[in-house]
């Protein structure tokens, strides 16, 4: 690597360090208003702030324009020094070891909402603040930092990432520049979450768990600031039907809602979005029912948590209002389908992503038509639209690599001693971004048994998850480091 | 569909009774020799060869010449029809209901090996001599049937076929002539099954043993005589080496060992064939490690039970010697890993096959490249010769078929109340035709406990596994029913 790569990478992760630092005010504002002991956290973070701050004034001559291979190494750099980020302000606050605070941070920042907290009720607000920012970031991150920041950079770069980590999925593209795009997403992010906040003070929450639980939804992230997450209001409807409605639009690809803000809500007419309000409404009535029918609450009652539990879960958020791991088998085996689909491509949930099962089912389709005619000529078509065959592969090949990464981390925690469930739902809950599993890490567990290595596998996990394959397996090739 | 494709489909059903009855009557000279009491079953025999026969004279002069179409649904019904044929005369031998003498049957068909009788050891062994007899036929279906006996009718519809079984993987062709190709396959099969069970003979097992574990080791079908599988020569190290290796050559390509009858051993020396023998050693010298490091047992005695155990699941074969899943959760999970892979194509073995995990891992590779280097051009290459897109594509939509059958069957089951490593494995050990898996579908259990209709999902995942998927799913399609 030569020099001017190397202050590349530094100025970037710079930048980003200071634009998390910068939001991780919030925490001493926090730590102000309810007079909370915040230790050392003060001189982290102003240490923090010159430290970036003097390494962007030393390179400020430096024309930072990433290549391809220098923003993907950033980009898998970003994540984990975010996880260190956190990680120390974690331990300031809360007094937990560095692999526990990392472990989090990491949970935080990837929007996974996995955490190792026991009694989150207990937490000091700032360290509650703390977690919700890291959430917010994230999810911006993920569909603005690519195509935004990095658009700042370096076009290509970014359109390339956005290649990289929408895997085969071609963004529609709706201005001709990325840097407004950009620019757009956060306007349009902001407001949602904005929009969220009031809902939920004026439906009875007090201002802080406003904020957070509006950062922790429109980032699908799931961190609550009560141990019983949304079951704290489980007898305010309305809170529980605003987030559930707030969970699936931050599911839906974020270009959509841009263009609802114009008032053209053609965005949410394509097969994706349509697939997706499909199988949310199938999946909720059958969660309804099959509670329904072992429980001895009211119809409406129950579908408020069935379908808020399908929300959570689709959208990869983890909120929960009650317990579903105690619904019974067949209606962990509905929400354990949720687990495995995610939601829209272009937006802040994990998981594969329903555009990824409708173009695989249409490639079924496809291989037996071109089997049983040879000779005729016709593609797969999205929305009217043709895609190739190599995106048809690399949407294979997430496949592939979604269900290698989650057996081999089953695998791993199995051989380790853990039940089967605990094992594949942890894998899957953390390398699909979603938080809570099953089993040991139901939805009123946490992840603190796990030892020092688990928790760092899960939070590699997290991050490899979250990036969708690709833009970290790239770092493993040969082809990458050659010339580089 | 019209008359002629009727009589075509009638007139391959019927041939293909009369093979598999002519087969059977390997039952009734047990039943003489042991001069065992077989209940109606001599007139059920009967009575099937003069029906089938009735057939075959009566479309004598119907030339058979089966379109693509009538040969899938051929395909996809003889297996029914096997299902039938032989749950009948267990119904009569053993006076089992008829699902549990279908789901038996049809694991038997389907070399999967999955048992619904607790106690082996006390069938009568007309029972046993069938159930090995159905392993066999299947074994040599999967290899022989659609490339052979298809090629009888229809070389287009063969080649067809063969492409459907094995998905994307074009066959190496040797001789120009398929039915040619098919005869050696027959004498290869016939040869290695007689040498096995020579040696097994030598080695200390009886006539009737050896035969029977001939049968079920060269279809690694997975049927013993024995309540305790091969555990019952434990201390008959001879007779578990020579299984373990037989198993092996059973998992490797039959074109393979056409060629090694001419003296040409390059078979042997393809990409997939030296993965295959790879991952047997490194998954059974890390079996033997696990082992070894909690018992009190020789490293020799260690070493020979963990070889045969990888050979076993690999191949899926499915025989045991000791109880593995009490080897502790660091060796199930490296025995589920075997679970996952599967031998090579193009011989008995079921499972996504080596060949596959080659192409999707080149895959990875290529896409990685394709990012990095754009204007590059390259291709994916197996054994040296590039393989199409579309074969790739069609490899990735096998993993993605593979995947959501286990997932659907395994949800089905733990819906219905079992636990999760019993729902996971039981739907892995069929749908890959291994036939045990952990939990209470471990090498010790059987398949009693499961109801009739959990019985019949299992067996008919069983098909579409054997069927590797597209044959089944073919017949889903509103495309394959069109102008039939
Ligand atoms: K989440
Ligand atoms: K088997």
């Amino acid at each position: 690597m030569d020099r001017k790569a190397l202050i590349n990478i530094i100025k970037f992760l710079a930048l980003v360090g200071l634009i998390i630092e910068a939001m991780f005010s919030m925490v001493l504002i926090t730590a102000k208003i309810y007079n909370e002991k915040i230790g050392y956290f003060f001189e982290y973070w102003l240490g923090s702030i010159i430290f970036f701050g003097l390494i962007l004034i030393l390179f400020r001559k430096h024309h930072m324009k990433l290549s391809i291979k220098e923003a993907i190494l950033s980009v898998n750099l970003v994540w984990i020094m975010g996880g260190v980020l956190g990680a120390i302000p974690l331990m300031l606050l809360t007094h937990v070891s560095f692999v526990d605070g990392f472990f989090e941070s990491v949970s935080g920042f990837t929007t996974t909402g996995a955490t190792i907290y026991s009694d989150i009720s207990d937490l000091p607000k700032s360290a509650l603040m703390l977690r919700s920012v890291m959430h917010w970031i994230g999810g911006m991150g993920i569909i603005v930092l690519s195509i935004g920041l990095l658009s700042l950079i370096n076009p290509t770069a970014s359109l390339a990432l956005f290649k990289s980590e929408a895997t085969g999925i071609t963004p529609e593209k709706i201005t001709p520049k990325l840097k407004q795009t950009a620019m757009k997403l956060w306007q349009v992010y902001i407001l949602i979450t904005i929009l969220d906040l009031i809902l939920l003070k004026i439906e009875g929450m007090n201002w802080f768990d406003a904020i957070n639980h509006a950062f922790a939804t429109i980032s699908t992230g799931g961190f609550s600031t009560k141990s019983e997450s949304l079951g704290y209001w489980i007898h305010n409807p309305w809170i529980l039907w605003t987030t559930t409605i707030f969970m699936l639009l931050s599911g839906i690809n974020f270009i959509a809602h841009i263009k609802a803000m114009k008032g053209d809500f053609s965005g949410f007419k394509n097969e994706e979005t349509k697939w997706y309000i499909g199988l949310f409404l199938v999946l909720s009535v059958a969660l309804t029912l099959v509670h329904y029918f072992q429980s001895n609450d009211t119809l409406f009652f129950d579908a408020t948590n069935a379908f808020f539990t399908i929300s959570s879960i689709l959208t990869t958020t983890g909120f929960a209002t009650l317990d579903y791991s105690q619904w019974g088998q067949a209606a962990i085996a509905i929400i354990f389908m949720a687990m495995l689909l995610g939601g829209n491509a272009g937006s802040t949930a994990g998981g594969p992503k329903i555009i990824r099962y409708i173009v695989m089912f249409k490639n079924l389709k496809f291989q037996i038509k071109k089997f049983l005619f040879p000779n005729a000529i016709f593609s797969v078509k999205i929305d009217k639209k043709p895609i190739s065959m190599n995106t048809i592969n690399s949407v294979g090949a997430f496949f592939f690599l979604y269900i290698m990464t989650n057996t081999i981390i089953a695998l791993y925690l199995y051989a380790n001693g853990y039940d089967t469930m605990t094992s594949i739902s942890a894998a899957i809950a953390c390398v699909g971004n979603i938080g809570p599993g099953f089993g040991h890490v139901g939805p009123v567990d946490n992840f603190a048994f796990f030892t020092d290595t688990q928790k760092i596998v899960l939070a590699i996990g997290m991050i490899i998850g979250r990036l969708e394959f690709f833009t970290v397996l790239m770092l493993l090739s040969r082809d990458f480091w050659k010339k580089f």
